[in-house]
């Protein structure tokens, strides 16, 4: 079993923090392989990473020695190979809530925040600069995604009724990124209220970035 | 019919640019609604339009009344509601390789040169900066999606076998951003082979910028 799933992961990556509550959530084991994106001028960049994920990004999953690259594609393959429990709505307009709400963290929140948009607008900016960009980002999405999910009957203990979907997977590793901002999120209480019902759960806090063997 | 189907659009946003092309592949006709993002401040800004999308961003797809966001959500909506043809392939790494695909795209170049992050990026950056800026997302993404479809047997005519997907849904509007900014693309042939490819339909080639009504 510990050789049929790997997860090439970097504890403070969100995008490998979703790949982990994802297997936690789906009761699956993966044998974790260390990949620190600071040391070694990014461990990401080795060419022999690089076979496996041409974009010299984290997470990497290999499933019985195929890998598989982006968190959402791999998230989406797990719920289609292990499908209990299931990580999407049951009915087509759930699954489209569900992934839009994950898109809209996924696509327009973390990508303008990850480490290597931070190393390139570094060029010429103050860290306080730097920390008022990411919050930028976070501070918007959150306000449209508090209105998604405040706004919706389809909202319930999580963002999608009352069992964890790919949209909580998402949030809760932003959230974490808000929160290492000290960013005030008392404008999104819908979002903190499922944070706390998310880290209630196993699944959820055992993936927290402080609780990986890499953590430092 | 026209009602069935309403889409909020914008001819430059790679986005909608996506949702036209998954819309001519299924043969699906959608009453356009035309939102100009620089016109009046933003007409997405409109708190009507904000009823409909809490983020403010185009497309919005609206199916029997039922608003639908984020253009990679909507084109798997599509794919499950009206399932010929098929958008994804039909084995789980198949699906796999093509949301990856996508998602490089969508979550790791698009979103960090879209028209709301140039602007942000604009205070105190010249014009040459902000393309700049551009290019170097689009160069480092069709690097890796280069290596990714020239090394893998499951490229075929298209980015996944000899039909389109979603990635070349992603990958066909990315191009034309790059061909806007007179990116050199001569380092990504097989990038370019699926482009002609693609455009050589009518579902692709329809749904260009300039062939919309509201193109300037």
């Amino acid at each position: 079993m510990s050789a049929e799933l790997v997860l090439y992961t970097y504890f403070r990556s969100s995008a490998a923090f979703r790949v982990r509550i994802a297997l936690n959530l789906k009761g699956l084991h993966a044998e974790h392989r260390f990949v620190h994106l600071l040391k070694d001028g990014g461990q990401q960049f080795a060419a022999k990473y690089g076979e496996l994920n041409p974009q010299h990004l984290v997470p990497t999953l290999v499933h019985n020695g195929r890998a598989l690259q982006q968190s959402l594609a791999i998230i989406e393959y797990l719920d289609e190979v292990f499908p209990a429990p299931p990580l999407l709505p049951g009915d087509a307009l759930g699954r489209a809530r569900v992934r839009a709400l994950a898109c809209a963290i996924a696509c327009d929140i973390h990508p303008l925040n990850n480490l290597r948009v931070r190393k390139y607008l570094k060029m010429g900016r103050s860290d306080a600069e730097i920390r008022d960009w990411q919050a930028h980002w976070i501070a918007l999405g959150f306000a449209a995604l508090e209105a998604m999910l405040a706004n919706s009957e389809h909202t319930g203990r999580f963002c999608h009724g009352d069992a964890p979907t790919l949209a909580d997977i998402c949030l809760i590793p932003q959230m974490a990124n808000a929160h290492a901002l000290e960013m005030d999120l008392s404008a999104y209480p819908t979002l903190t209220r499922i944070e706390d019902a998310a880290l209630a759960l196993p699944a959820f806090s055992n993936a927290l970035p402080k609780k990986q063997p890499d953590a430092e």
